[in-house]
Formats: structure tokens, sequence, C-alpha cells
């Protein structure tokens, strides 16, 4: 048995296979001066072939996921035609007299370890992809041809070291029931894809792979983080019975995606999901979102090279907006900045990027781009029902300036008669502690709150969430913010507008009952949670949450009040 | 007229003293190996010679600062005998055939760069001590004797390009009326330094001492930031007259001294002192201090290679106390982390060291570190008025464990019959927006709080206030924050406790009237601006300033606040 990070929740049980790739070995003896036009031919050979490949994985992942998710492999490509890259290759080849397998390693490694050098996140994952494009090339250099993951033709647990963004596009999904790695956190490419595919997995095992041959039976249990290689009949069955346990209780949670959330007394929440991107939408549906509470436009500007085009936004937008029918679809405004960098904008490094430059600060002053960002929502809100949110707002002066900004293309819409929905809703983030003790006055001037409690619990309790040290002191329990989120909801009511809840306090069952107590107009969260919240909303009763909210409320400590709601939590669902 | 930076406040006048030092003309020719032997007895003569002078330094720096500002040449000194330095010049000089002061001179910048490099601010401050040394070095091999301040024997406003801490310390202080620099900003030695001695300074002008030969009049105007080299008369006049009404004004403030900080309708506040080290003392009595509401003790754990005795705490903490003569001194226990480090605890680096491993999160983990802060606070509480005060509490749960630790110091005292305060009082600053949203909470578990604005500020408006590019956010008028401070003071009343205010705005004449409508008991602040806010405190009645808090609590934006509270002010002391 193998502890790991439970990457993403579910049993899978089956056979392994070891997907190992074989390392090509370099060859770093020198070459003939005769031999140079021979070993660019074959470089410049391995690269078209390299392009070929990665055009038909690109072409392939944008079937399979859609557009956003292939711009990887767009990043890829370009790479791979980089003429720097080539350049400094062909030098190498010419002036050190070495084979271009040799030269190709060098280059990228040089390329590569200096991105990682840089204190940034951007470049330690483009080196990451360097690196994917750089072995590919070799492969191709050496005719190194591994395991082809889309040639799978039986059930099985993937058990690997890592898997690349390469080795998941080309996969075969309806044959992987699992995924098991050595290396990875919850944050990887792994996790992140195990989840997206609903795949249970264990990355960050330490060394899985080397306990296994490929064959064997393996458990992989993606809630408690643990791999368990040729296990015993008893465990066998026992997970077995977990298994069809867990099998059930989603088919039951299936069974309640077209009913409304309501509690036993009558109260209806509205559950909408958070999406990342367009194809996210699918999953939403599927889930039975009633809208999306929160649709991040991040992924629009984030790889590439230049701003995203008014015409590209509208048509994700639009996408979005046509999909969901009619139903609410919230799109937040460019949160950017902070740990997120774009390379085309000029964003110098900070000693607190999250007390920092970043969202709608970062947009009032680059107003060509926010305006251009307004333009293709307004026109897409012609489409659906799409309502603007402002992130990162900390007093009503901004709220004023983006709306300033706002109207102003509105005006430019109306002069060019364009349409869009004149009604249309424009509400804020509330995510910063000065807005959550404000929202009275926010709320005069807004149309609906969404309470970002991620980034709410980082600045009321001053504690940076990523930073592993402090993390018993990241209490989402702390009564402070129960309160904040209280006085938002109530000053919100007062003024008769909603509040949503975007942050993972909405996704999470133990804080499904105060939330309802506390009055929470709509729960946003990943659409795999939503079946699960609905479940806990339809078995308790209004006036029973308003009660146990309001005891909650008098308690002094985090833990006490974790402990009431685990409490609460067993009561009504028996989990 | 040039504009720099305004560093020390006030207006002084006078003739210039151009103060340029000779830099070295570094011997670059190589030397006969015969002469190896003689470069190095003469580079171990100038580090004698360097040696001497240092410590006589430090010994006029302790005379007249005090032990914790002559630290930094201990720190100096220590650099001079460094072996590892000591050995890299010998050698060179020995295998590179150079001379001793090229030697030292590659020597000190190599290591110095290397400093500079990191990403660490305290290594940083070190490079700038390396090169101060270095060049000593390198003028003792050269017989360079630079024109010494310690001579000086007219009135003179010194302008240079920026000056040492070897300049400061040299400097014949009561023939200085002002300072004029190139470079530099607020928190430059130099600044410092200036605030420090109570003398008017611009720094950072760009290139003031371009724009003097010495001799010429010259206007430092450390309220403006402006320079003014040969004013015309009218403008010679003009500020004349300011300086005599400044002058006028300073000694109408002066007679305040002994009189209480009470409003024309009979409530009084106390107004107590900022202090950084044992020293400041003298200036918050000087100044009418009613107490000292800050003692940091950061100084005595910084510029040195291993912990502070219990010893040595407690001398400074008992000469605090006994100075104070049975006034309050509020000590608060060390405030570490974040963007002040120490090289002998093992800190990393943090993406967002404002949210991240600080102050009491780490007193809690290094509890024997704690233990001996506080045994030395218990012990000397027995020679004066201490209270103890704990940093970032974000919850009653930081607050229950420091409890812990302090009541098993006290049994430790009982156990061996150390005396000290059995009723001492113990709070907490209130600076992290979890803390002032449950103040109530708090208040059954506490002596008093301590509302620290700078913190509160940067964590309730998600800026972090050292960030330029969003200065435009880091507002202390936005409602939320003087709503935060009105739920930490009404709590503590309910309760019977007091409430300090011991951040900048405590201290700045702007926010006085609301803070007295506020019910705040007692504001702390740099001593010299103690009888300021003592002026308008007596020149307002509490009804006129409960009145004027009621009514900018009831408006939207910080700047119809900020505005407001200018008309006031100017209604109140006509400034």
């Amino acid at each position: 048995m193998l502890k790991g990070v439970a990457a993403s929740p579910g049993i899978a049980m089956g056979k392994v296979f070891l997907y190992t790739k074989k390392f090509a070995e370099i060859n770093t003896r020198n070459i003939d001066a005769s031999m140079v036009e021979d070993e660019i031919a074959k470089f410049e050979n391995a690269i078209k072939l390299t392009k070929e490949q990665i055009e038909k994985i690109k072409e392939k992942t944008e079937r399979e996921f859609g557009k956003d998710k292939a711009q990887i492999f767009e990043a890829h490509l370009m790479l791979a035609n980089d003429p720097e890259l080539f350049d400094a290759v062909v030098n190498m080849i010419k002036n050190e007299l070495i084979t271009a397998d040799n030269a190709v390693n060098q280059v990228i490694e040089q390329h590569a370890s200096m991105m990682e050098s840089l204190d940034d996140k951007y470049l330690k994952e483009r080196a990451v992809d360097l690196r994917d494009v750089g072995s590919r090339i070799i492969n191709n250099l050496l005719g190194i041809v591994n395991v082809n993951l889309s040639e799978l033709d039986e059930d099985v647990i993937i058990i690997a070291k890592d898997l690349t963004p390469s080795d998941t596009a080309t996969m075969k999904k309806d044959k992987v029931l699992g995924f098991a790695t050595d290396v990875g956190g919850r944050t990887s490419h792994t996790a992140i894809m195990a989840r997206s595919l609903e795949i249970p997995a264990v990355v960050g095992t330490g060394n899985v792979t080397q306990n296994v041959a490929g064959g064997e039976i393996a458990i992989v249990d993606g809630s408690e983080g643990i791999v368990i290689i040729n296990p015993s009949d008893d465990i066998l069955k026992e997970y077995e019975d977990k298994l069809n346990k867990y099998k059930i209780r989603i088919e039951k949670l299936k069974e309640l995606k077209d009913l409304p959330a309501v509690t036993t007394d009558g109260k209806q929440s509205m559950l909408v999901a958070n999406i990342g991107t367009p194809k996210d939408v699918e999953g939403a549906l599927k889930n039975g979102a009633e809208g999306i509470g929160l649709f991040r436009t991040e992924f629009l500007y984030m790889n590439r090279n230049d701003f995203p085009s008014e015409e590209e936004q509208f048509e994700a937008y639009k996408y979005v907006a046509e999909k969901m029918n009619g139903k609410p679809v919230t799109i937040r405004t460019l949160d950017i900045g902070g740990d997120k960098k774009l390379p085309y904008l000029n964003m110098p490094d900070e000693m607190n990027p999250f007390l920092g430059y970043r969202a709608i600060r970062l947009c009032l002053d680059e107003k060509e781009m926010f305006k251009t960002q307004l333009r293709a929502l307004l026109r897409a809100s012609a489409y659906g029902n799409i309502l603007i949110m402002y992130p990162m707002i900390s007093s009503v002066v901004e709220v004023r300036k983006a709306n300033a900004i706002l109207n102003e293309v509105k005006e430019e819409l109306d002069t060019k008669g364009i349409k869009y929905d004149k009604n249309i809703k424009v509400g804020i983030m509330v995510e910063i502690p000065s807005a959550a003790v404000t929202a009275d006055i926010l709320a005069k001037e807004v149309d609906f709150f969404s309470i970002g409690t991620n980034d709410l619990c980082q600045y009321t309790l001053a504690v940076d969430r990523m930073n592993e040290r402090i993390k018993d002191y990241y209490k989402p329990f702390n009564p402070a913010i129960l309160r904040l989120i209280k006085n938002v909801i109530d000053a919100s009511h007062k003024e008769g507008i909603f509040t949503a809840m975007c942050g993972e306090m909405a996704g999470d069952p133990l804080t499904t009952v105060i939330l309802l107590g506390l009055g929470l107009d709509e729960f946003s969260m990943s659409a795999s949670s939503i079946p699960n919240i609905k479940n806990i909303i339809r078995n308790v009763s209004y006036e029973k949450a308003k009660e146990f909210t309001e005891m909650v409320l008098n308690m002094s400590t985090p833990d006490e009040i974790e402990d009431a709601s685990r409490k609460i939590l067993y009561d009504i669902i028996g989990e």
C-alpha cells in the first residue's frame, strides 16, 4: 500500500498498465566535419516530423476537449517552430561538431533551466513544455517510438512517473480506469486532467512505478490518496463493496439532476457551476447546473503572445450563453495579476503579488484592453442571459470607474446600432474584506454580489493559502469569515439584490448548512460537486439550518464550528 | 530649486557645506613577486587601522545614540575581522601579483555584488556595510584622509551624494542645520538619521551636489521636499517668515508638554510614544509622552548572528520601564518575518511574505525563543509598569496558545521565587481583519487592544502599501477601516478594557478628530508627533468630534471622508 496525494476522487480497480518511456541515450561522440550537413538534415527532418505529430495531437485534443485545452499544443508548435532554437542547434552542430540529438539536448536544457531559474511561474510552466517538445524531437532523431496510450485495448490503471500533456492528450480515455504517479501535487497536470476526466487518481506517491511490472491488480483510491498493489482477497472484497456503494451513491445523486435544490420546507437555492473554458459547459449541464455562477475569462488571455481579439472573446461568451439557453451566465472580467502573468503585458515582479496590481486595478489602467472585453461581453449578451462581474473591488470608487467605462462602451454600441442586453446585470466579487464590511454601500450601486471565499479568507486572516507553513491559520470557519458573509447577504437582501458565492466554500459539504442558514441565494462550484450539495440541501429544513447557523455564530473558535458542522452533516446525510 | 523626497520635516537655512569624498584610484599595475610580502604587510596594517577607527566610531555612537544604534559598527568590526575576506585578499595578492588596494577592491566588490544579487533585503543592507568597510580599508591603504564631519566649526547645511552610517556617526551634530542628498528615499539611512536627530532633510534630489561648490546660501524645506540654492531676497524673506512661524509653532507646542491631552469639554486621551530602541525613551519624555504605547523588540534580534540572551533582553526592557518611572510601557513580542528576516533563523522565501509566516505564528513554533523573551519581559515587569502585547493575532486560538506559554513561564518563575508583576496586563495587536471583526470574542480574553492600522489597512484593502503601482488603493479613510476601528473600540469598552492605536493613523492630524469621536483611549505615535496631536485634541470638544464622526461614517468614499477631515482640521487649528 502506498500513500500519495488524493488528486481526483473515486475508486478504481483493475489491471496495471506500467507506462514507462524509453529514455533516449544521447550520442556524445564528436562527428566528422563532413557529417555536419547530414546531421543538420536529420535535425530538419525530425523537426518536420515533430510538428506533424503535435499538429495531430492538437486536432485530436480540440475535437475531444475543445479549443482552449488544445492551446497548449499551439504553444508546443510555436516552440518547435522557434527560429532561435533552430539556429542554436544548427550552430552547435557546426561549431562543436556534435550529433543533432546531443545539440538539441544541450540547447533545450540550457533554455529550460534558464527559464526555471527565474522566479516566474509562467516561465517555469513553459520550461516543462519546452522539455516535452525537446524529447519529442530527440526521440524522432533517434527513432524511438514509445508505447502509445492511444492504442490501449483493455481497461487499465495507468501507472507512470508522471504524465505529460502529450500523454493525456493522446490517451484512449474510455480504457483508463485510474492514474497513479510517482510525482506531482494537487495542481499538477496529471491531477487536473484526472479531475476533468472524472477518473480516480493518486499522484506524488514517490515510487509507485518501482512497485509494479505491469499486469498486476491494483486499487487506486483517489478520495483517500491510497494505491494498493496486489491486494489480498479481503481488501479486494472491501474495496469492491466500497466501489459498489460509491457507484450506487453516484447513481442516486444522478437522479437528482433535474430536481431543484430545495429544502424539506420549501426554500429553494440556485446551484450553478464555475467554469474556466467554454467546453466546460458540457459538464455543467450534465451535472444539472442551473446556470454559470463564475465564468473565468483568463483562458482567453493566457498561453499566447498577444491580446485576444474582440471577435474571439465574443465567440467564446456567445457560445456559453447560447449553450446555457437562457440560464444565467455570470462572466467575470479579466482577473489577471498576482500569480497569473501575461507575457505581453508589462507586469513587474511584486513583493506581495496577492496584495498587488491585479484584476480590476489593472483593467482600469489598461482601458483599451478592458473596453475590448466589455464590448465583447455586451455584444454576446444579445444571445443569452449574461451577467457581468468585476473582481477585486475594495470600494465603491472602482465600481463607479468601471461602470463609467462600461457606459462609454454601451454608448459606442448604441451609436453603431449594435444590439446588446440593455438590462444587463452588473455585479461584483466580494473578496476583499473592505467590500464585505461596506456591503451596504456597495449594494446600492450593483445588481448582485458574488462572494469569493478563497481570497476573502486569505485577506481576512492574512494567510497566503498556498503557503504550507501557515496552513493551520487558513480557517474558513473563523467566526470573522461567517460574520462577513452574513453581513454581505443581509446587506444585499436589504437592497433587494441577490448574493452568490463562487469560492471553494460553496462546494464544500461541511459549509452547506451554514450558508443555507445565512440565506445565500446561489451556490457556484465545480460542476461535479453540484449533485452532492443538492443532496444535502434536499435533506435539511431551512428552519433547522437557520437554527444551526445562529448557534455556530455564537461560537468562538474555528474548530468548534467545524466540529458542529461535521456533526450536523452526519445527521443529515449519514456521512 | 530642486525637488526631492521630504525626508525629515522643518526648514533649514544656511551656508552649504559640500561633503564630497575623494574616491580612491586603485593601482591596477602588476607587482613584482618580491613585493608580495610588502603588500601583505601594508594590508595588515590597513586592517589594524580600520579596526581602530571603527572601534572609535562605535564608542562615540554608543555614547551619543545608545548601544543599539552602535550595533551597526559591531557588524562593521565583524566584517573587518572576517578571516575569509582576509585570506581571499592575501591569496589574490600572492597569486595574481596585484596591489593590496586592487585586491581589496576586487574581493569586496565580488562579495558585495553577490549579496546584492540575491533577493534578500537583509543581505542587500549587509552589502552596503561591506562597501563602507572596504572603502575605509582602501583609503587607509592609499593614505586618503577625507574631510571629517566631526570637525565642523560653523553652522552648515550638509549637501552630499549620500551619507553613510560612518558619516552620520562621526558628524558634529550641533553644527548641522539640515541635509540634502542626491540619492535615497524615505527609508534610507540619511532620512532615518535626520528624523531621529530632528534635522530638516531632503533626499533623492538627483543632482543637488552638482549645483553647489560649497559656501552658497541654501534653503532645505524638509516638509515640502524642496532645496533652493542661492535664493532671491524675496524667497529668502518668505522662508525666514516661514521659519519664524514654524519656530513659534514649535515653541507653542512645546508649552503643551506637561499639559494633558484633554478636549475643551473635558474628555482626556492618553498620548504615548512608539519606540524602536531603549535610547528612544529620551525623545518620548522630551515630547511629553505619557507612556510607551509600542516598544518594538526587533532591534534586539537584528544585525547579529545569534539570538539575544535573556539577560540582554531583560536589561533593555528594565531600562525603559525604569526610565518611564511607573508610566505604562507596552512591549510587543517579536514581530519578525515578512520583510524582516533573521540570518540565524531558518526562514524560507515566501511568495507573499505579508500574508506569511511571521510574528506570533513563528513565536508559537519557536517556543524556546518565545519563552526566553517572555521570561525577560516578566522579570523586567518587577521594575516598572510593563504590558505585554502579541502581534498578528487572527483568532482567539493564538491568544490561548500564547497565554498557555506565558503561564508556563510564570510558573517557572514562581518555582524559582523570581519576582514579576503578578497583575501584568496582556493585550493584542488588532491588525488582521478577522481580529477586528471578532473583537467582541477577543475582548473577553485579553486586557487591552492596540490597533495596528498599517497592517489592518493592507489586509482590509488587499494592498501592499510598499507597492507604488497601487498606492491609490491604500486608503485609510475607506469607510471599512473606520467601521472596523469603531467595532474594536466599542467591543473593548463593552468588556471594560481599553483600545490603543499604534499605527501611523494615530499620529496623523487628519484622523485625530475621527479617532477621538470613535472613543479611542490611547494614541501611540512617533514622539515628535505628540505635541501636534495634543494641540488638536485640546482645541476641539468631544461632542463636536462625535458629531463629526457620525457624519463621516455615513459617507461612501474615502475621498469624501478625507475632504471633510481636512476641513474640520482647518476649522480647529487653522492649518
